[in-house]
């Protein structure tokens, strides 16, 4: 049998590893690496720092995964099955070519594997098409929208109160009413923009956990435009952002 | 001026700890526990033994803070703030007593600070009463809810949809609508029994990430009876359960 663990590495740098995942980096004959094929060289830098560094045991293998662009063309939902179906294609091909019985082989995830990423689908697609079979494991890493809350020294939710964990394009389709607490993952800035004129608290970070992180606080009317200012530089600057952020609405009054 | 870290110690056992706790541990000259008056010897034990292997750099101190009982009577936000309060008051008896200027404390939090847990605020009361000032810092953890997901092998999330992140007593009030994944911390049983009926899959969890570790999964209808059975015994076998889970409402057919 093969075997396969998932490791969530945090969001950031080295230091968010955790013991346990320290320990299955070890353990890998292959490293697996999904290439988003977007310019997110010092994402790609990390992870290889990372093995570098931990991956020491044994002589390993990096094997990165190609991922295919999305077709942004038809609906959301369809693009995003199409390009899971072709990912799950893709990884499915370099476990059979690169992963012997009884080695070993680690998926790097960016953050906690639980949030908002689809290596965890894309290894149940594969196990159910029974093209190759394995064994997997998953060890959970610090998310970015826990390093927002460290950096921001807040708790996500207010006392006793929900948290609603959203994306950006939820966000903008439209807002949802009656959160003390909303937490936004993946937005291309369409959900900032659709909260100008709402009375609320923000705090906001990109490059989390990175030497370019950068950190905004406060109310709405204050931080918003700053906010999509900052974001629209570095941006261009960089060529990409990934940014994260709370969202809490103020009591009516 | 004094300093103070919060650290997050993750939901379980030693593995879960980042380097940046173990660092963070390393400076510390005293530590700060909050004794929850319950029967969790359990955890103090891990939190002990955390601070033995680790805050090995200099000779440290060991501080628990008592924490009185919250009031049951009269309404839940009253009795909440007036234990919150009163917590503050100990803290920063502690802290005076305890901490010498230029010197680092730690307040060793189960799971991540950012998640149900009061340290923060209790920090942020006690340096806005200016009984004694310092500053401090947060270190993120792996939560119970992220050790659940990856023992459970899921995603909080369905694809590009939110996770309504909730307590027992609010779920217990009323089941939240619409949401394709809610998840569930602080229980007393409520939250757990008013599931009755409902048409959900459900991925629950008690004790993660220890050696008394319990997964439950399947329907409601065929899990949640079982859960809860499990639930009580474990509860009076052991005295204290710590449990969180995850609900995935079915689409209504
Ligand atoms: C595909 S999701 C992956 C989330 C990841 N699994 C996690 O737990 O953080 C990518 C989104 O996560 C957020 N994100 C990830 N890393 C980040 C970082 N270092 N700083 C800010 N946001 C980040 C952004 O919202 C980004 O659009
Ligand atoms: C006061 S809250 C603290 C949450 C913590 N800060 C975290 O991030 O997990 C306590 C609740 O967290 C959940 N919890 C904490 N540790 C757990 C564990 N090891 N197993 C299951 N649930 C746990 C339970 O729902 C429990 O009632």
């Amino acid at each position: 049998m093969k075997r396969i663990l998932v490791i969530g590495i945090g969001s950031g740098g080295m230091q968010l590893l955790t013991l346990q995942a320290i320990d299955a980096l070890r353990t890998a004959d292959v490293v697996f690496i999904f290439d988003k094929g977007e310019a997110k060289g010092d994402l790609a830098h990390l992870r290889k720092e990372i093995c570098a560094r931990y991956c020491t045991e044994k002589p390993y293998k990096v094997v990165e995964i190609a991922s295919p662009q999305r077709d942004p063309t038809g609906s959301y939902e369809a693009g995003v099955a199409a390009w899971h179906a072709e990912r799950a294609e893709l990884a499915a091909q370099a476990i059979c070519e690169n992963l012997a019985d009884k080695r070993t082989g680690a998926f790097l995830v960016w953050g906690d594997p639980a949030l908002y990423d689809s290596t965890l689908r894309i290894l149940e697609t594969i196990k159910s098409s029974a093209v190759v079979d394995f064994e997997y494991e998953v060890i959970p890493g610090i998310s970015s929208i826990q390093v927002l809350a460290a950096r921001h020294k807040i708790a996500l939710n207010t006392v006793g109160e929900p948290v609603l964990v959203t994306t950006g394009r939820k966000l903008a389709q439209s807002f949802p009413a009656g959160h003390a607490s909303i937490a936004v993952f993946l937005d291309n800035g369409d959900g900032l923009r659709s909260l100008a004129g709402r009375k609320a608290h923000i705090y906001w970070g990109a490059y989390l956990g990175t030497d370019d992180e950068v950190l905004v606080a406060g109310p709405l009317q204050d931080a918003l435009e700053r906010i999509l200012e900052l974001r629209g530089t570095l941006r261009r600057e960089k060529g990409w952002i990934f940014d994260v952020y709370l969202v809490r609405p103020l009591a009516d009054c």
